[in-house]
């Protein structure tokens, strides 16, 4: 099993309907997620100190092929009509790669 | 159980030492986060947008009383020397509530 978490802005004047999506996330969304080997997948929000909200998102992948996988989400179409409701919610950060949307944070600590 | 997701400021000038402290975290303060019930215990560690480094938790709580294991880490000598030299290191968020150093994040998502 490989731990990823992620990190990605949320504007300001979307913060409700971010969280009225999430609390009814479509079912084949879902289903798509669990079919690409991901479990135990959480997203936490918080307003920082720069007054800015961000997302955090910590998930488990528990396949043979992390990219495959993601290629196989990226491609089905209901999931990119739910990106393509919940990326105008979000802010990515400045200095992501050219290919990301959320960004990987550094795991610094990690107790079983 | 229940999972909680946490956050912090790491200040610039702490950064090699914070991540240095938490490679070879010390065995009696891993011996009493496990007496304590917590497991799948991650801290991660990103620079946002702000040019400010934050740290950000997420553990799992498997015990019946978290306040009570909470009130036992806190009295253990090991765990507040321990303490002792991460604090320094951290940069409490400034709407932190009285009582808390790290602070709650909010979930807006979670998939089994």
């Amino acid at each position: 099993m490989k731990r990823y978490a992620w990190v990605i802005g949320l504007k300001d004047n979307k913060i409700d309907e971010y969280k009225r999506l999430h609390a009814e996330v479509w079912p084949d969304v879902l289903h798509m997620i669990k079919q690409c080997h991901i479990q135990n997948y959480s997203i936490y929000m918080r307003r920082l100190d720069d007054g800015k909200t961000y997302l955090f998102s910590y998930l488990e992948y528990v396949g043979e092929d992390f990219d495959g996988d993601m290629a196989h989400m990226a491609a089905d179409a209901t999931t990119q009509k739910w990106w393509d409701v919940c990326k105008p919610c979000q802010a990515p950060l400045a200095d992501r790669p050219e290919d990301a949307w959320w960004v990987d944070m550094e795991e610094v600590f990690h107790l079983d």
